[in-house]
């Protein structure tokens, strides 16, 4: 997915030497080829600069059309061919390096250069409502008080933002409802290493609400780290939840209060969350699952299962042991009725 | 409960034949028949109409004051004599679709019509802050910047409410404190089938802030469906908890922070929640209660018990499952000593 | 910590007899010796006034510095030799009234006396922030729409603070990054006892974060009762937690989204927290520290260790502990395999 320039503004299009000189990395191929965009490392394009933070089997895995990635010391030799390697000590904070030199987030502030927003005669704007430059909202769409819609955001026809809500770096399909206080497009928390401890992974992606899709109250959908964090056709989704970078729902999944989805989670169609559920990151959620209320998954969830617990299983399963434990301990004057 | 005007508009009574009309609905009852309110089907009063999305045997449950009921195909005839059953695909959406007919929801807009705001004149509003028309706040109570008041609301003396509050539907008292962020009477996670999948279903209740209630930081209380969300006096609830709409609480609840109270849980006077206690919906919590950090509270708490654990039992009993399994699994030179 | 003047005004400096007069303290030390400032009562310093709610064995752990402390009935004689007893039947009450008397939070409000702020040219508001008195913001800081920086608040160069945040009573240091619909420094869930029920117990303390220090959306970090709340330079906080009064954390301790750190929690440099994890009041969580998506933690965590589960305990126990119910319980089929 390139970065898109109605929310990062396109600065350059380096060279493999400039990038080297910038980061200090190790580099020994063809420092006149030009980078022009920012990937991750198995999804990188022609053209893309990716990193891999990882050790010499792996990277192998890192996408074969990279122009190049940023590598540990000693890695370079084993990258796929064509694909340059810039050795350095943090490869993920050379990429953020990279990435700062390339593109520039679009800002709030009237000074910046962008294009008017363009609004449907019949949206209507409540007091207190910020829009930055590039917006583009549709007919009949109404945005409560004191909400801020960010640089470049697409928001369609017919959807309903609540009060004090914030959307950045989103596209917004067609009836969608936003609670108030949501915040849509925030960076993801993605924590890299640096010579002086834990910094901010920088967030290139996006957030694509899909048409229909609901958002309760002072839920956040945090934006893709390259890619998208994609919310599919009548999502609906309750107050108070997290839906972290990268994460990709089907049609018509159902989360109540307190879930907390992880980063690049995927949920299938029909999928029904309880309460309080958390998915660990990575993890697939099948169509059709059902995630009873405080489950905590670290695994795949097979498409129509109904799992419980933490960490989850199948549900009879759980409440078997359950029982099975209560059994055992109850006091026997209770354990023999 | 009837629809509040001060909240939403009436904009007509229809008939059972215009609503017949209007969702398709089969029916051979009088169709001159006049409907006057809109309520759930359990507390419906003369002149309202309700729906049942239910079988035949559970359709007699249905209120039979209400003058008509949305019902599924064939199960008119099990409804309580003097109800007229309208047959539809999907009763509740239906139902929603003659509330859009009855009512609608009073806006942000300036050119909304509705009576100016009734602002004492020691009431202090902060910069920023924006007030919807027939608003009421009464004495001394101070509203922080960048606060939303929608049409409507009212608010008692000596409230001090914080900063990007956004507040809707709701009727507060005296004395009540609410911290920044924090979103009363949001629309409530209701969703109902339509012919293309989940649809939001409407929410007519209100929240009630009794006096001395404390709100804290990026809280959400959602409005009732049709009846009232209500939090007793002095009931104190701390930053990111979750009310649900139709949750009903007793004086002096205190409720730490990630409460998750689902829609129509009843919780006595007096009952102390530690941090992320969960509570199914429906699920009556007694007075006295203490419920352990972390509990995920499935069935009925009797007065004055302390329950923990997930699902929730009495705290005893689950701490001497967790030792007995401890135990058991203890290394054996452990397990000796 | 004295109570900070930037965030209180002090209103004046009363004698123990006017105090005791105040809240109708019995009481017969020297009246005229004159209060400065309020504290906690292990942490009182000369001239403050702290109140102990327990009984007469835990008076001796009162602070010898303070001047005066508020009991209960027939404790004062227990208190460290040199501090005045009031005896009333609400010690937090008291304290709580004798602090109205001495200080007043500074207000949101135009009228309120204050200095101006203090703005870099170079910090850049976006539209709708709202600047109280006595604010100083560093260079090249960024603001978002419809943020909201409270009376006194400093921050410091380089910093990101998003849209719709509020900030009060606090100090901010250097690339400090804050996500938009973020509270900094509100009161914390402080419940006192008094005549008519629960009551706020009030909250003088700030909150301190420290030099690249990043907080998520939607999250929270309470102010200190009396003493403060402190993240520790490069602290690194995910969207929608909560972080209680008076924690205090090491450099580079990272949180995930739902981290509940409850009132005066210590967290060691370098710890890590899954998601979801709560920690309850008090507890030590050591440094270097992993603490398993889900954990409920209940006591210290040493240096260096991995704990899950609720209650929290090392992990490879706990897993032991999952593996061996299932063990017990799986169907006989499968456990042969």
């Amino acid at each position: 997915m390139p970065v898109d320039p109605r929310f990062f503004e396109p600065l350059c299009q380096p060279t493999l030497g400039q990038l080297a000189e910038l980061t200090g990395a190790q580099f020994d191929g063809d420092a006149s080829a030009v980078v022009t965009g920012l990937a991750a490392a198995d999804a990188a394009k022609p053209g893309d600069i990716c990193f891999h933070d990882g050790d010499a089997a792996s990277a192998a895995s890192v996408s074969s059309n990279a122009v190049a990635c940023f590598v540990k010391s000693g890695i370079a030799g084993h990258l796929p061919e064509g694909v340059a390697g810039l050795e350095v000590k943090f490869p993920r904070l050379a990429h953020a390096m990279a990435g700062d030199m390339m593109f520039r987030a679009r800002g709030w502030f009237e000074d910046d250069d962008g294009e008017s927003p363009s609004i449907d005669p019949t949206t209507r704007l409540a007091p207190g409502v910020v829009i930055a430059a590039g917006v583009a909202i549709g007919k009949r769409t109404t945005i409560g008080p004191n909400t801020v819609i960010g640089p470049g955001v697409q928001i369609g026809r017919d959807c309903i933002i609540g009060a004090n809500v914030s959307i950045q770096c989103a596209l917004i399909g067609n009836s969608v409802k936003i609670n108030s206080g949501s915040r849509i497009g925030e960076t993801g928390f993605g924590v890299m290493s640096g010579p002086d401890g834990a910094e901010d992974a920088p967030q290139y992606g996006r957030v694509i609400l899909q048409d229909f899709v609901s958002i309760g109250a002072n839920t956040c959908v945090d934006r893709g780290a390259f890619d998208d964090t994609i919310l599919g056709e009548r999502t609906k989704v309750d107050n108070l939840c997290q839906i972290a970078h990268n994460v990709v729902t089907g049609r018509s999944v159902l989360m109540a209060s307190f879930a907390g989805i992880s980063g690049s989670v995927t949920i299938g169609d029909g999928a029904m969350l309880g309460g309080r559920v958390g998915i660990a990151d990575h993890v697939k959620v099948g169509a059709g699952t059902l995630l009873a209320a405080s489950a905590g998954v670290f695994r795949t969830v097979p498409d129509g299962e109904t799992w419980g617990g933490t960490p989850a299983k199948p549900l009879r399963q759980w409440m078997r042991e359950l029982a099975w434990v209560q059994k055992q301990v109850a006091p026997k004057s209770k354990a023999k009725s």
